[in-house]
C-alpha cells in the first residue's frame, strides 16, 4: 500500500498500527529467545553439560541478541518492548516463581531447619549487607575505588546481598545433593530476597531523610514487623483459600475450570494484598504457597492436582527463563560506566569476604545451639558460601537505584551490579556441579530422601526437630547452653508444630481426616 | 513512618514505593472483582437463572466498581490501572480467547459449514457495515441525528459490526442447540472480528487520504490479501508445530514441562508473527488453533494433552471475564457525550436492520447454493440475526476512534458504541435462553452430536458436505446452478478435505497412521 502517504497530522492511526507492528516484532522476537532457551536447555541438560546450566544460557542468548540489536541499530519503537522494568518484574515475572518456590518446597527439611535458614537469611544478609557497605565505603576512604557516601554503600551493600535461588538449584536439582543442605541454599536465597528488597528500601529512605545513624534499630525493628505481617498475611490467605476449597464443594467432574481459576487467582491475591499494604508481597506469596501446598491442594479434586501443580511450574519456568534473557538484554541496551573498573573488582572481592562473614558465622551461631549430630559441616557451608550468585533481585533493584540515586552514583552501581550478576550467573552457574563434587556433596540422595522422607538416611547428619532452634533431649554443647535451656522450655511447653499439624490443622483445613503426607508429588 | 516526610525532590523513591502500592492496590481490587465474577457466574449457573449470563455478570460488577470509584474518588494511581488500553486488549487478552475459540472448535461442523460462515463473515460483515454507514449518514443528513462525513459513518459501521462470540455462545453451551446453528454462530462471531478490524482500519486510512470513491475496490483486496495471508501463516505455525512435536521426542515422562512450555508458546508465536507482518492475528491464531487440535494435539503425551487443553480453557476464561470487568469499568469511568441520544436511539435501530440485511440477505444466497435439505431454516436465521450482541471488539475498536477522529466525533462514536455493548449484552444476553425456547431451536442434541458425530443425526437438517459452497449429487434448485455446476467441478476435481486429511496430512503431521478422529475431548 504505498500509495498511503499519510501527512503528519495530530492522531496518526497509520502510526498506531505501526506501533502495534512494533509490539508484535518486540513479543515475536521474546517468543522466540524463549523458544531457544528451553530447547538449548533441554539439550544441554540431555547431554548433562553442567557447565552452561539453563539460567545461564538464557542470560548468554539475551546478552547476544541485545549486542546484535545494539549494533543493527534497532527501531526505537521495537526496542521499548525489550526494557526491563522494575514494575513488570515485580508485579509480573517475580510472584510465579516466589510461588512455585514454596509450592514445591518439601516442608519437611524445611521446618527442621527454620531457625539456621532465618539466622542465614535475616540475620547473616544484614550483616552481609553491612559488611559490604563497610568495606565499598573504606575501599573509598583509602582511595582504592571511587567513593560513595556511607548511606549509597549500604544500599549498594543491601541491594548487592539477594542471592538468586534460581540457578544454584536447579543444577542441585539435577545433580542430586543433601536435602538439609537443599533447604538451607533453598531457603536462604528466597528469604534473603525479601529481606535485602527491605533493607534497601529502607537504606533508600534514609539516604533521602539524610539523618542516618539513629535510624539501625529503626531498620531491623521495621524489617521484623514487616516480615511478621507478611507471613500472616501469606499464612491468612492460604488457610482462606483451603477452607474455601474445603466446603464450597467445586471437587466435582464438571467444575474442574472454575476451581482452577480460583486456586490459581489466590496466590496472586496474597502478593497483591501484601503489596497494596505495604508489606513484602514476595514473603507473603512465599507462605501462601507452602500452606496451599500442604493444605488447600488436597482439598482439590485428583485432575485439578495434576493440573495446578503443571500450571505452576509450566507459568514459573516460563518466569525464569524469560528473566534471564530479559536481563541480558537490558544488559547489552543500558548505558554503562566502565570508568570504575576499580569499584567492580573490588567489589566483586568484598561481596566475597562479606558472604563468608555471613555463611561461617552465622553457621558457627548455628551450630552452637544444635547436637553433635546435627551441625551443619564445613563442606555444607562452603557449598553455601559458593552458591551465593547474585541474580535478577540484585538487577531490578540496581535499576532502581538509577531513579534514587544522583547521576553517576546510580550508575557505578548499576554497572558494578550488572557485572557481578553476568560474572557469578557464568561462573558459578557453570562451575556449581564441580564444586559439589569436590565437597564430595553429591549424590542422587536429594530425589530419594525427597519423595520417601529423609529421617531414614543414616550416612547423613540428622536434622534437628521439627522446632524453631531448639534442640533435642540430650545436651551436648557448652556454650550458650542457657539460652539453649529456655529454648526447650518453650520447645516443651508448646505443642510441637508436627503435632499441632496432625491433630488440628490438616483436620480442620482439609477434607483428610489423618495425616496423609500428600507431598510426594512436588515437582 | 509518619516521621519520614519526603521532601519534593527529583528523584523520589518514597513515590516508587507509592506507586508500586497502587499497583498492588489495582490489581488486588481486580482479582477481587475476578473472584466475584467467577462466583456469581457459578451460583447463577447453578440455578440455572439465564437472565444474567456470566459475560453480564461481570459487565455489571466492573460497571458497579468503577461507578463507585468514580463517586468516591479514587487516587488516579490506583485509577490508570484500569483504564482500558487497546493494545493490552488487542495483545494479550484477545489472543487466548480467540485461540480457545479455534482450540476447542469441533471441525466437521464448521467445516461443513465453512462456505456459509465465510458469506456471513466476509460478505455478510461488510454488507453491514455499508448499511449501518449508509443509514447514519442519511440520517444525519434528514436531520433525525447528528451528521458525520461519510466515511465516519462507514468506520463506524465498520467497528459495529463486529459481533461478540463469548455471551452467546456460553448460553448456548448451557441449554444445548442444533450443531450446525452452533457452528454458525460461532464461525461468523470469530471471522467477522477480524474483518471488522480490517474494514475499521482500511477506512481510517481512507479517512486520513480524504479521497475515498474509488478506494472500495481496494479495500476488498486487501481484506482478502490479508485474510489470506494471515490464514496461511497461521496454518503454517500450526503444521510447524506439529513436525516439531512429532519429531523432538518430547513426549517422555519428565519432559513434561518443557512439551508443555513449547507447545503453550506456539499460538502466541501465530499471532505476534502476524502482527509483526501487518497481517490479522485474530484470523491467525484461529487457524493455527484449529491446526493445532488437529494435528499437533495427538503428538503430545497424554498427560500434556489433558494439561493443555485445561490450560487454554482456563486462560481464556480468565481473559474472557477479565475483558468484560475492565470494560464496564472503563465505560463507568471514560468521557461521555451524552448530548446526542437521538444517535445512540437511531444507531441501535440501524443496526438491527443492517445485520437483518447481512443474515437474511447471505442466508437467501446460501441457501441458493444448498440442497432442499441442507438449506439453513427460517428460524435458524433469526436466532442467528438475534444473536449479534457487541462486545469487546467494538468497545476497542470505539477507544481506538477516540485517537482517529476529531474530538466529538470519536465522542459521539464512543459513547453510542459503548451504550450499544451495554445494551445488547445485558439484553440480548439475558434473553438468549428464552428465545432459543421460542425459537424451538432447544435441546441437548448440542453436547451429544458433538461428542458423538453430527452426521447421525436424522431429525435436523443434513449439513452440506466436507466442501467450501459445493452441494452434493443431486440437482434441486433452479437458479445460480451454472456456478453451482462448476462448483461442483472443482469439487470433484480436487480430492475432496477428509479424504486429504486422511490419506496425507495426519500421517505425515502427527504419530497416529490411521485416522483416530481424537476431538471428543473439546472443552
Amino acid at each position: 500500500m504505498e500509495e498511503l502517504v499519510i501527512s503528519p497530522v495530530d492522531h496518526d492511526p497509520q502510526g498506531q498500527v505501526k506501533q502495534q507492528q512494533a509490539a508484535g516484532v518486540g513479543i515475536l522476537l521474546q517468543i522466540m529467545m524463549l523458544v531457544l532457551s528451553f530447547v538449548l536447555g533441554h539439550v544441554l541438560r540431555r547431554h548433562r553439560f553442567h557447565y552452561l546450566p539453563e539460567a545461564s544460557g538464557s542470560l548468554l542468548i539475551g546478552l547476544i541478541v541485545g549486542v546484535l540489536a545494539n549494533i543493527s541499530d534497532t527501531e526505537t519503537s521495537i526496542r521499548t518492548w525489550f526494557n526491563f522494568h522494575e514494575e513488570f518484574f515485580f508485579l509480573f515475572l517475580l510472584p510465579p516463581i516466589i510461588f512455585q518456590s514454596g509450592f514445591s518446597l518439601q516442608p519437611k527439611p524445611f521446618f527442621s531447619n527454620f531457625g539456621a535458614i532465618v539466622t542465614f537469611a535475616i540475620i547473616g544478609t544484614f550483616v552481609a549487607s553491612v559488611v559490604t557497605g563497610g568495606l565499598v565505603y573504606l575501599g573509598g576512604s583509602m582511595y582504592l575505588m571511587y567513593k560513595l557516601p556511607f548511606v549509597e554503600c549500604l544500599m549498594f551493600g543491601a541491594l548487592i546481598s539477594a542471592t538468586d535461588p534460581v540457578t544454584v538449584l536447579s543444577i542441585f536439582q539435577d545433580v542430586g545433593t543433601d536435602v538439609n543442605l537443599y533447604a538451607l541454599v533453598f531457603g536462604e536465597s528466597v528469604l534473603n530476597d525479601a529481606m535485602a528488597i527491605s533493607l534497601y528500601r529502607t537504606m533508600s529512605l534514609v539516604n533521602r531523610q539524610s539523618s542516618s545513624g539513629e535510624h539501625f534499630l529503626m531498620v531491623v525493628i521495621r524489617f521484623l514487623e514487616t516480615f511478621a505481617g507478611s507471613m500472616s498475611a501469606g499464612v491468612g490467605v492460604g488457610f482462606t483459600s483451603a477452607l474455601l476449597f474445603k466446603y464450597a464443594g467445586l471437587d466435582t467432574e464438571n467444575l474442574q475450570n472454575l476451581e482452577c481459576c480460583l486456586f490459581v487467582l489466590f496466590p496472586y491475591f496474597s502478593y497483591m494484598l501484601a503489596e497494596g499494604v505495604g508489606l513484602s508481597g514476595i514473603v507473603s506469596i512465599l507462605f501462601t504457597g507452602i500452606v496451599m501446598k500442604r493444605y488447600t491442594f488436597s482439598n482439590l479434586s485428583e485432575a485439578s492436582q495434576s493440573f495446578v501443580s503443571s500450571f505452576f511450574h509450566l507459568i514459573s519456568s516460563l518466569a525464569e527463563t524469560f528473566t534471564f534473557i530479559y536481563m541480558g538484554f537490558d544488559i547489552a541496551m543500558e548505558q554503562h560506566s566502565w570508568s570504575h573498573v576499580g569499584f567492580i573488582l573490588f567489589s566483586i572481592l568484598f561481596i566475597g569476604v562479606a558472604r563468608a562473614v555471613n555463611v561461617f558465622g552465622c553457621a558457627y551461631l548455628v551450630n552452637l545451639f544444635r547436637q553433635e549430630n546435627q551441625k551443619i559441616p564445613m563442606k555444607h557451608q562452603k557449598a553455601l558460601w559458593y552458591s551465593g550468585l547474585r541474580g535478577a533481585m540484585a538487577f531490578a533493584l540496581a535499576l532502581q537505584s538509577l531513579h534514587d540515586l544522583p547521576e553517576g552514583h546510580g550508575q557505578i552501581i548499576f554497572t558494578a551490579t550488572t557485572t557481578i550478576v553476568v560474572v557469578t550467573v557464568l561462573l558459578i552457574g557453570g562451575s556449581t556441579g564441580k564444586m559439589l563434587e569436590a565437597l564430595e556433596v553429591v549424590g542422587d540422595d536429594l530425589d530419594d530422601s525427597m519423595s520417601e522422607g529423609f529421617e531414614e538416611s543414616d550416612h547423613r547428619y540428622v536434622p534437628p526437630p521439627f522446632s524453631i532452634g531448639a534442640s533435642s533431649d540430650e545436651d551436648t554443647s557448652s556454650s550458650g547452653s542457657r539460652f539453649k535451656m529456655k529454648l526447650k522450655e518453650f520447645h516443651k511447653t508448646t505443642t510441637s508444630f508436627t503435632a499441632l499439624d496432625k491433630n488440628f490443622l490438616t483436620p480442620f483445613f482439609t477434607t483428610n481426616s489423618g495425616d496423609g503426607d500428600g507431598d510426594g508429588n512436588g515437582e
